[in-house]
């Protein structure tokens, strides 16, 4: 499986996931020919003129002819619509992943709409999101020592799962598979509750009646807590919206553990707050070392 | 005031802060000797070992003698014990400043403390933390465009504030002056908030069961957020407990700002996200527009 080469890659939704999915693909030349579809005939455009796709279709339904693949890379609120219009086209032999955030809606929505289709359907997730967005963000090296997260069904065909696999690896990432509701636990709390968090405290600084003055003694810190609620909104208003309930469940953990914080600090309880720190730096310097 | 020249600076805590301010100083050519004071014997000689000082001192009594100037860089809640020391020892003509991320506390101890010596303190913050602490961290570049706030009292002598102001200059930081009580503000909500949120964040995810599998699964997001959960414990500790009234305001206001997200995510309420969420990457992104 490790020297797949695709003829044919249709990638829908050209932005930094599905670009940087084609750049790479492209540069371990494993893929001939990517078309690209989208919403947005600017980005299309700019994908076209930076090399990213090598051609562009109107639609889906117009790209499909002789794919080996389809990546899905639309903001995952879009996918519904999208494998409804696959399924009516697709053919015996091409192979459709995507490369959403959450997990458990996609592979709901596929069982629901791909019919006998479905174990050609591999539902993956890169977990290499920026806060770019955009074709003009893609770029080949994004996958490069990142983990992509595999969560095939019981009824993925075990092939489809491995050149998928292979196509992944040869985009430099590591992979791993897992069930999509582990998938979706593990998620909302590494990424979508900080994406959450970094949304709520831009907002709330921006919201300030000073916040220009505010934001220009932002510094490094600021910066980086925040750098992520530069992300899509489309794309996080959905992935929120799917991975809901253990959102919240985490929602209500962090209040609680920021309730803590407060009551400790209210109290002037220095020793409380320290240890909490302590407990959050030994924490944080061992995610660095095993980086 | 631009060709100011120390024979000798004193430095209590040889910290990231006040480790980088000797080196900027010496690589700027400020600086004759610097003399190294603080309680941690091993980073006392590692700052010996790596050119950050020129000697050590057993006490800051036993260093003040001659001192051109003195930064108290150790973690705030030892200001009040280092100024009743200073004020007991110092000579006519040595100045003195510190770098504490809070500036009313230091100025209260300050007007109680040092006595006929008030004028010739400089209350200052150079906006420059990062979550590496110790004199190993410590570079002549940390300042270099960053932000540096003098809060100056009525009684601060003009030439001793244009020194202190020439010598962070020097460092190549921005300087600008407030009172300390807007300063304690500003940097409330954009420093101490979200150092806060990001502790908490930090200590939430590992303390869940599944600690160790959640952090294999952190991507550049989570690691960007909570890059500053690293920070020193006592540092962040004395900073909250001085900074304490505001920074339960804003952590008040967070927590409204954080319920409304929960809220509309619980009710489905996906425009409400996206519109909050759009707020939030326009102000991200014009923060970057004007680094």
């Amino acid at each position: 499986m490790r020297d797949v080469r695709l003829k044919k890659l249709v990638v829908a939704g050209v932005g930094l996931i599905g670009g940087s999915f084609a750049l790479a693909l492209k540069a371990a030349g494993r893929v001939e020919r990517v078309v690209g579809v989208g919403r947005g005939r600017a980005n299309l455009e700019r994908a076209l003129a930076a090399g990213v796709v090598d051609e562009t279709a109107a639609s889906l339904e117009a790209a499909l002819p002789g794919a080996d693949l389809v990546l899905l890379a639309a903001p995952v609120g879009q996918n519904a619509r999208l494998m409804a219009r696959l399924a009516a086209r697709l053919d015996g032999r091409t192979l459709v992943t995507d490369a959403g955030s959450t997990k458990q809606d996609v592979v709901a929505i596929a069982r629901k709409l791909l019919g006998h289709h479905l174990p050609r359907f591999v539902p993956a997730h890169p977990i290499a999101g920026a806060e770019k967005s955009g074709a003009g963000a893609a770029t080949a090296a994004l996958y490069r020592g990142r983990t992509v997260v595999l969560t095939p069904l019981p009824e993925t065909d075990p092939q489809a799962r491995d050149t998928v696999r292979a196509l992944w690896e040869a985009c430099g990432a590591r992979v791993v598979e897992m069930a999509p509701e582990r998938h979706d636990r593990i998620l909302a709390a590494v990424s979508h509750l900080p994406h959450l968090l970094a949304f709520a405290l831009m907002d709330l600084i921006a919201g300030e009646p000073e916040a220009e003055t505010l934001l220009r003694f932002a510094g490094p810190g600021f910066r980086d807590v925040t750098r992520i609620a530069a992300s899509s909104p489309e794309m996080w208003r959905d992935v929120c919206l799917a991975n809901r309930a253990a959102l919240l469940e985490l929602i209500d953990a962090y209040r609680a553990r920021l309730d803590e914080v407060r009551g400790r600090l209210a109290q002037g309880d220095g020793e409380g707050l320290e240890r909490l720190f302590t407990r959050a730096r030994e924490a944080r310097q061992r995610l660095d070392e095993e980086a």
